[in-house]
């Protein structure tokens, strides 16, 4: 996890709901160097050594970030589930579809959402978020795609659908501006996922339940996500990779129904924890 | 420009053809510090002294690598020249269409391109790059985007057509290849371009000229580009934009000609320089 102010987060280690490690002096931030220097598993023993020494601070009232610092990109698959592309009214895709999300969106999974000027249709998404591990290109086949994540994350992958599908034919616009892929609050190893592929995900607006689902409806898995998108780019250490929503988002209602200034998100996936996200105006 | 090898360039500023003033020791590297840091107007000064004691170094047969760092986003505009939109049979659109490449594609202007695995359909875009000088949101005016525009440089928009057109409905699997974006040799200040929308820029492949333009017949100007992504999300400073090719890309003629290991591809823009490319096999 990361805890502090905005763009002054400290990297720490969870113990518990309450306590964690502080290893800010161990390493600078969890970022490209961490992950593609082996970070994680370097971390492990100091770790083990301070929780049993006693070394954990309280979380207290402390800001949560962001559990990864700004990544060099954010990958985004869409039409992921089943359901998701039928409420939409489109077809189940034959592969991934790959769009992007400005890396300068990430936030924590408590921070407002803001509203983007001129929006009309701003909607939610929660979604599975897969950290790549390390540098990753041509992966000969799928079943190398595990060595290549460093974990999961919960995010929201907050859209503005009039941005995104009435601003030029391709969806960065409408998935880029400032807040929209509030993360966290921790990132998960592998190991501490049981069965990535039966995870159950949820989405509250004010109190109201909107999207109910499990990864276990998934289209293309996470692994066969990584194998693919290796096929076209180079991964970096670091990378997040949100892999598409449940059924639910504000779009797929009838009529639609979008945030507003006031409204409050609540999420949550097993495992990686919840989120609450107050949606505030334009500024 | 930078200079040096791969991943270990050094900043310089360019006197002139064969020399250089190093300024390494002043700046870490050309990139969202740098600019953000109002690191162009701090230069100046020390620059100016050292050309005026001699200080300056022949660039011999050292790399040339990308201008700038890797930007925290490289955003491309699509179908921006009104004779290319009608070559590839599109209709000339109604706003900026946006989308993104893998930040790590950036290379020097006279590296290798690497054509991917499975391409086959691989294809070159002669192109303006604005490069931003910093954080920009919300510009009020057009006017106002003079302001946050650093200086220009000379792209490659390298682009894999199969992977951009048959591979999901979105265009970033087929821009987002390794070496898919050659740009530089440098960065030209504002001052230095004296219309930026006269410029005229050509590409050759094998010695066969395929692409000649003049950035007057952009269908929006780098102004309206830069104002109009600033409404969609928060531009960083050191952020590259493509803003589009002129006609004469290989999948505009009949039959299409796509690049294969082997070729050279030579291009250039008045002011910017020119660059040259040579094209090798997947690895």
């Amino acid at each position: 996890m990361r805890v502090g102010a905005p763009g002054a987060e400290k990297p720490v280690v969870r113990v518990d709901d309450t306590r964690y490690v502080d290893v800010s002096d161990l390493v600078r931030d969890f970022d490209e160097a961490f992950f593609g220097g082996d970070g994680l598993r370097r971390l492990a023993e100091p770790v083990a050594q301070r929780i049993a020494a006693g070394e954990t601070e309280p979380f207290g009232s402390q800001r949560i970030g962001s559990p990864i610092a700004r990544p060099h990109q954010i990958l985004c698959i869409g039409l992921n589930y089943r359901d998701h592309a039928a409420e939409t009214g489109q077809a189940v895709p034959a592969e991934p579809i790959l769009f992007t999300k400005s890396p300068n969106t990430l936030i924590g999974p408590n921070d407002e959402i803001r509203i983007p000027r001129g929006a009309a249709k701003t909607d939610w998404e929660v979604e599975l978020g897969i950290v790549i591990g390390s540098r990753t290109s041509y992966l000969d086949d799928v079943a190398d795609a595990a060595a290549a994540i460093a974990g999961y994350v919960l995010v929201n992958d907050v859209s503005e659908r009039a941005f995104q599908m009435e601003r030029g034919g391709q969806w960065s616009k409408g998935k880029s501006a400032e807040t929209f892929n509030p993360a966290g609050p921790w990132l998960a190893t592998p190991d501490e996922i049981p069965d990535v592929l039966d995870l159950n995900m949820w989405l509250d607006v004010n109190g109201v339940r909107r999207q109910t689902g499990n990864t276990k409806t998934m289209i293309f898995d996470p692994y066969f996500i990584v194998h693919h998108l290796s096929q076209f780019m180079v991964l970096e250490p670091g990378d997040l990779i949100n892999t598409g929503t449940p059924p639910g988002v504000g779009m797929g209602f009838k009529p639609p129904v979008w945030l507003r200034a006031g409204d409050v998100v609540e999420l949550g996936i097993d495992r990686l924890g919840s989120g609450r996200q107050q949606v505030v105006g334009p500024r």
